[in-house]
C-alpha cells in the first residue's frame, strides 16, 4: 500500500480555523434562533471597492470576446500588475523592482509554500503567537518533531511574545536558518517600529539567516515609525522575502490575490557550498506548480493603485481602524487588558481570570455568542489572550460590545 | 547561510513551456516584421463562453454590495459548484460525491501538489511522455535522483508510449507506491479504452498502488469506448485520485478553476501501519496551503453546468475538434505519420528524418514561424515526435497549415 507522508500525522487534530468554524456550527445547530457575531476568522465584510468592482467587470467583458481573449497569463503575474505593485514600493520609499514581484492567489498560499525552497531540515524559528500556517507547513515538510506537552514541535524556536515583553520577541538564542515575523502582527495586532525591525536584519545578516517578512496588514498602519515594508530597512534586500495580500488592503478575501518579493541579491547556500538565488528557485516553483492569478482578478488588483481605488480603500481601512478604536476602548471600559488595535485590524486582549483562552471563546458564543479566536491556537504563547478582529460592520461592533458590556459591566 | 532545497538543482535547466516562449521571443526579437503562429503551449484562444462571463458579471456585482458580499469561502469550495459537479459526474455514470471534490485554481496546482502526500521515498511510475509538472514536482520533492544521459531521472519508472505499442504504455515491472496515468493523454492525443484502463485499475488493486489520473482533456472524448473518468471502471475509487480542470473544456486557462476528486474509501499507509485517508489528509493540505478559488471564478465555472453553458462548451469543444481534423488530415497529406487529434486537442506527430524534436522546433520556427512542441520536452520517449495544438482559431490553423505545405508539399 502505498506510503504516505508520515508527517501529517505530527499535526494537531485540526487546523485553528476550520475547528472554531465547527464549534460555531455545533451551537448554531443546537440554537438555531441564536444571532451569532463572527469576530475570529479575520475576514472582511464591507464589500469589494467600486474601482475594483468596474476593473473586473471589464476584463470579464474582454475575456469574453476574440480580440480582447487571454488565456494563461505569466505565472509571475501580469506587467501591468507587477509594475504598479513596484511603484507603490518606490512611492513609499522601498526599493523593490518589478521583476522581483511574484503576483499570486493569496499570502496564505504563499508563506505556506516558501518553506519548500530551504533544505529539509533548514532550521526554522518564528514568533510565538503566530499564524498556524507558518508551523503547521514545516510540519508537514519534516522540519520539526513531535508536538510536546507544552505545544511546542521539537526543532522548532519559539520566541514568545507576551504582554510582559510588550509583544516585542527576543533574538533566537541559536541562529537558525529561516526566520518568520510578521508585522503588524497576526494575532496580536502590534507593529515593529523601525530600530526593532533594523534589529531583526541586523541579526540576519550577522548570522546569515533568512527573514520571512509577513506585511499582510501593512494598509493598516498609522504610526509613521513603524516601517511598511521589511525593504525600508538598510539591508533587508540581502536576508528578507516579503509577503502582502489584497485581501485586507482591498477587501479581497473572496476574490484572492496577493504577491511574494524576492529580492535579485537574496541568497542561500546549495548542496556544493555554491550560492544559490532564492527568486531563481521561487520562480523556478512558481512557473512548475502554479499557473498564474486569474486575469479579471489581477485587473482588479491593479485598480486599487488607481486614484479612485486608493482613496476607496483609504476609506475602507479607515473604517476598519474605526471599529478597532471603538472596541479597544469598549474593552478597556469593561476592564479588559487589550493590546493592538491602533496599527492593525486585530485586537489582542487577555483573558479574565478563571478562563483560558478556548474556555473564553466557549463562554463568549454561549453567553453572548460573539465568535473571537483563542489565543492558544496561534500558539502556546497565546494561551490566555483572545483575538478579535476588527473586520464587521459597525453596527455588529456596537451590538457585540453591547452584549458583552452586559456580561462584563461598565467600570 | 541558509541552505536551499538540494532538489532543485537536478531539474533540468528549464520548465518546457518557458524555455519555448524564450525561443519564440529571441526569433521575434531578431524578426520583429515576423507573423509567429502559436500552436505550442496548449492554450485556448477562443472567448469565455456567454453564460460564463454573466455569471461572473453577477458575481463580481454581488461581492460589490454589502450584502452580496462574500468574503473567505470554504477552501474545498462552494457547494454550488461541488454539487454541480457531481451532478455532471453521476450523469455521466460515475459515482462521486460533492464531499469528494476539491475545487481549485487549476490542475497545474493539483497535480504538481498532490505528491506532498506520499512518503518522501515513495516509489513513481509515469508515463512517457508526460506532463512535465509531474516529473518536476517528484524531483524537487527529493523522490529522484540525478537526471541520465538518456533523460531520465533515477528512482522514477518511465513507461513508454510510442507509435510500437500504439501509445499504450506498459504496465510497471516492478510495482510502484503511485502511478501517474493522463488520458485523454497530454501530449499523444491519445486515449486509453475501457480496457485498458480497466487493467490498470486491476493492477492497482493487486500491487496496492494509488493511480493518480489526469482527465483535463476529457470533454475531448467523442468515442464512446473511451472513459470520461476513471470512477466509470469498479473498484477505481479504492485507488484513484482524479484531477479535472475547466481550462480546456470552457476556455479557462485565463480565469483559472479546477479540481481534484479522491473518493472517501482510498487510503494510503501510515508510518505505524495503519491505515489513512488520503481524503483527510488532502483535506488538511488544501485547509492549511489553499485559501480557495475565487468566488467570482466559481460561480463562472457553475454556469457551464447551465443548459446554456453546456450548449456553449459543446460548441467550443466541437470547434477545436474540427481544427484537430483539419489539422490531422492536412498533415498527414504532407505525408506526417500523425496520432490523436481524434478524442483529444493535441496532435502527435513524427518529426521527419534528420531531425530531431528541438531542431524541428527551431526549423518550423525559422522557416514558417510555426511553433509548436517539441516531443523531448515531454520526456525521453517523446524525442522523434512533435506535438501541434488545435487551440486555435480556424483562420491560423488554414494559415499554418498553408505555411507547412510549402514546406512540405502536399503528396
Amino acid at each position: 500500500m502505498a506510503r504516505v507522508n508520515p508527517n501529517y500525522s505530527k499535526l494537531k487534530a485540526g487546523y485553528l480555523f476550520p475547528e472554531i468554524g465547527r464549534r460555531v456550527r455545533a451551537f448554531q445547530a443546537e440554537n438555531p434562533q441564536a444571532k451569532i457575531i463572527r469576530m475570529g476568522i479575520g475576514d472582511v465584510v464591507l464589500p469589494i471597492p467600486e474601482a475594483v468592482r468596474i476593473a473586473m467587470h471589464k476584463a470579464v467583458d474582454e475575456v469574453g470576446t476574440i480580440a480582447g481573449f487571454r488565456g494563461y497569463g505569466p505565472e509571475q503575474g501580469y506587467d501591468f500588475l507587477r509594475d504598479a505593485i513596484a511603484a507603490d514600493y518606490k512611492a513609499k520609499g522601498a526599493q523593490v523592482e518589478a521583476s522581483e514581484i511574484f503576483v499570486s492567489d493569496g499570502s496564505k498560499c504563499d508563506t505556506g509554500n516558501i518553506q519548500e525552497l530551504f533544505a529539509g531540515d533548514a532550521t526554522i524559528a518564528l514568533t510565538d503567537p503566530v499564524y498556524p500556517v507558518y508551523v503547521d507547513t514545516n510540519v508537514m515538510a519534516g522540519r520539526t518533531g513531535e508536538i510536546g506537552a507544552d505545544g511546542r514541535y521539537a526543532g522548532i524556536q519559539y520566541l514568545a511574545m507576551n504582554a510582559e515583553n510588550k509583544f516585542v520577541a527576543p533574538l533566537p538564542s541559536v541562529a537558525p536558518e529561516v526566520i518568520y515575523l510578521c508585522s503588524p502582527n497576526n494575532p496580536t495586532g502590534t507593529g515593529m517600529n523601525r530600530q526593532e525591525l533594523t534589529n531583526w536584519v541586523e541579526y540576519a545578516q550577522k548570522n546569515n539567516a533568512i527573514i520571512l517578512f509577513d506585511s499582510a496588514y501593512e494598509a493598516y498602519i498609522q504610526d509613521a515609525s513603524l516601517p511598511r515594508s521589511i525593504y525600508e530597512i538598510p539591508g533587508a534586500r540581502k536576508v528578507a522575502i516579503e509577503f502582502r495580500s489584497f485581501s485586507k488592503t482591498a477587501g479581497f478575501t473572496g476574490i484572492r490575490c496577493g504577491y511574494t518579493v524576492i529580492p535579485h541579491e537574496l541568497e542561500g547556500i546549495g548542496p556544493d557550498g555554491s550560492k544559490v538565488s532564492l527568486h531563481t528557485m521561487w520562480n523556478r516553483r512558481h512557473s512548475t506548480k502554479f499557473n498564474g492569478t486569474s486575469y479579471p482578478v489581477q485587473r482588479g488588483a491593479e485598480a486599487t493603485f488607481s486614484a479612485e481605488g486608493k482613496e476607496q480603500v483609504r476609506a475602507m481601512v479607515g473604517y476598519y481602524l474605526e471599529n478597532a478604536r471603538l472596541m479597544r476602548t469598549g474593552l478597556q471600559s469593561m476592564g479588559f487588558e487589550v493590546y493592538g488595535g491602533e496599527n492593525a485590524p486585530y485586537i489582542w486582549m487577555k483573558v479574565p481570570k478563571g478562563y483560558d483562552s478556548w474556555s473564553f471563546f466557549d463562554s463568549l458564543l454561549k453567553n453572548v455568542q460573539v465568535v473571537g479566536t483563542p489565543g492558544a491556537g496561534f500558539g502556546p504563547s497565546g494561551e490566555g489572550y483572545f483575538r478579535l478582529s476588527a473586520f464587521a460592520l459597525r453596527e455588529t461592533v456596537h451590538e457585540a460590545l453591547g452584549r458583552m458590556s452586559k456580561v462584563f459591566p461598565l467600570r
